[in-house]
């Protein structure tokens, strides 16, 4: 009987925990997002030198808070779960865990607290949260569109990759290790920053082939910011209509072509 | 009778103000963008402080001048319209007081005249004043590829956010507190102008290692610009194959599949 | 006889001058196609310090040497045309006037020689001769889509126009007139630079409020700069499958429903 | 029999080295590549003033080993292929013989050493490499989109270049070679920086006139860097319709129509 009752509690538990269509589980889900949130401001605010003097005393009492809740709700996961190694060693059990060590840590290391940065990562639990709720299609969409682009988008990373190598070496040799080209590792972050046109001004070329070499770069980069562009969207025009006609697009590995009732991906075996 | 003249003269103008298909109500609409316009402009020179020296108080008695005329603006909209607080509370009704009330607070308050600026918001008028001419259905088609791509949006930016959290924190330990990095917001701001490419460089990594997470993160720029494009360009591809095809689109909430005779969207109701 | 001879030889001239499919027309074009780049080229060099101190009687000679050329040029257009007054007020007669007026202007004013950078508006007539060649269709192409998109690229404008006064003037008042926001002109051209992700960084944000402000505007510039290229590409799409299905669409509107035997746009009359 | 011995050697070392469908292929591939990036890695790390003081001497071992292991490469390559001096004008050949040059020559000219960043030209074997897997497909796609572009590209890039050359001209004369816009070249530098959105900041407007020309200039490039977009992704959907329709597209000349069992385009006799 206790033993039944246990396995309901924690049935219930991992319901209100891991999933959100009850009212208790989207009241969890609701608390533990303003939580993170907040949690992330303090610490954000924390890093700002005049409010860290005046209210440093504030954020320290509300940051051991959060990292107390962060580990009665990470406890809490450990035990309502059926193979608590299973979620300890998933990627969000990983960051959970990340999100609540450097306050420990600090008791024993000076400086370990300033990693608490890391309870950002916790954000990504927003998406989480958002997928059990009417955004899911929209995410599908976009998931589906980058999933069958990748291959594509990865061979022109790699064009891009060799171009600011080449591009970089060259300016290297051109401004003789000069105005800012110090080396060739900083002349391919110069590079970097100029062909995907973001231009911090921090390096910037002075002899005129240096100009010239920099005008073609930014040409080539105006030109082949088109290229991703184009392909996602090619790919998403290519899932909406796959989407309208009815045809289902695996999830997993983007392809199409299955049988209306097909309930498994035929290629790699997602469930459609 | 003089209270059936009073009320065609209270709708006679109601036409004039609010209408513009009437050739009073045009020239009501294109006096109103001149004078919007043009103490934009004497705000914006008043600004210059060379000007201000020397001209000041020409623009002092022209910035009156447009107080004066947007205040007769005012009262008339409000005694020609049936229901003068919907006016009120709306949100014409709210910029329409902005753009008068700093000039009366001016005298109790000083410096309260440079809330002027707020001025410029009546330039949104613009678009109330086109709505009613041939670029209707180009306004419509924008309207309607952005609210069915505002979900999708909505998103992506959810992402990026999260990103130039998380990768402003790591910068902030990686550049450890230095070089512009002062803070996890300022960290934060930087990351928002180096992924939208902006790239002031006001702030720009030093080290190596922050060199390279910039360079990741311009890579990641480069490539997710594309997301945005390719979520407006394939609706706005839907919207205009739509239109072709004689079907409507709901304008409210972008759904379609409404019947040939239908008068309201079937979804959310809006006049189609 | 006399006169005949006379017309003949004016109207094998203008063939050679104004067409270019006779052999004597191409390399009419060719031959100032390079005088206008080697024209220009000495311009440019001329205006480099250090060479204009070495080289600069060269280059006063060959400028002389061009303006002459150019000089005969405009005058045999002049005769071999039959209403030279209509050539002379269009757009590549005054673009040819101007090309020439500076160097006699410097004989009697110093510094006028300056304006022969304007010379560099000549190059605009590479389009010209290039149009006679094999890339027509492509000009044609791209002719038409931005045709068809300029109504929604203008109101796409409008919005960002207001977009930018509205933000700079506020960033005007939130910076306080300092950090280079020195009047509500300059702010503007900030947020222009900002929205548009140039970025140069000579005017930046420096306080919190301002920096929000702009981290907000580079949001924006991010999410709608994906607006004109989803107008183009859609125009280039559209574009590209009537020109498929053999549908005339009109170079001078972008209309289409042409019949098949039509010879001009029954909407504007353009010859198709 | 020798001969043949010999004959056959050759011919297993020539699918070894230049071909990647066999075992030992597909290792000698894999191991150039290492060899290739390491190589890179080492020049880079040697590029580094303070790696070079400390490690230089490994830094030079390694070098000379790289270099001997390519010059190895070379001989093997030119001794396995019918036509050496065909592989020797090739561009793989000539890019291979730019990669070990520099190394002999810095034995008889100091600083030649320098010219080991070509080495980083070597990187385009990657896509040769690759060109024999599963990308096959996606490279494809990639190229026929492009080359069937290129020709718009090419149009839209002379509008640019005569657009930076007027305004960069115009600018000269407008900012009067000062701030930064010392000659016209610098000029139209900056206009590059400008209209690509890279935006250094290294030279930028101060004038009131100028810095209206540069904001114009900018919404010029806001415009139309949806141009080369619209372009690219019209072909892309263009080539993806295409080949899920099972038309062939020319992957030479990027023209479609062939028979169904057209082996060679007809228009330009490519290998379909």
């Amino acid at each position: 009987m206790d033993k039944a009752n246990f396995l309901s509690w924690q049935s219930r538990l991992h319901k209100t925990i891991y999933e959100s269509d009850t009212p208790a589980g989207k009241a969890f889900d609701v608390a533990l997002l303003i939580f993170i949130i907040s949690s992330i401001i303090v610490v954000m605010l924390d890093s700002i030198k005049s409010y860290h003097y005046r209210y440093g005393h504030v954020f320290y009492v509300m940051e051991w808070g959060f990292t107390g809740l962060f580990t009665l709700e990470y406890m809490l996961r450990l035990i309502s779960i059926k193979r608590p190694l299973g979620y300890v060693l998933s990627f969000f059990g990983f960051i959970d865990l990340l999100a609540i060590i450097p306050s420990y840590l600090s008791i024993f290391i000076v400086g370990a607290q300033s990693l608490l940065v890391l309870r950002a990562l916790r954000l990504l639990r927003v998406f989480r949260i958002f997928k059990l709720t009417h955004f899911l299609t929209e995410i599908e969409f976009l998931k589906i569109s980058l999933v069958t682009s990748l291959k594509k988008i990865a061979i022109f990373m790699l064009v891009v990759l060799s171009l600011v190598i080449i591009l970089g070496s060259i300016m290297y040799l051109v401004e003789n290790g000069e105005n800012g080209f110090t080396s060739i590792p900083d002349s391919i972050y110069w590079a970097i920053v100029t062909i995907t046109t973001v231009g911090y001004g921090d390096i910037a070329p002075v002899t005129a082939t240096g100009k010239f070499i920099a005008s073609l770069m930014m040409f080539i980069g105006y030109g082949i910011i088109a290229v991703p562009t184009g392909i996602i969207t090619t790919e998403m025009a290519n899932t909406a209509r796959m989407k309208k006609q009815g045809q289902e697009v695996c999830p997993g590995c983007g392809r199409e072509g299955h049988d209306k009732n097909a309930v498994y991906c035929k290629f790699c075996g997602t469930l459609l």
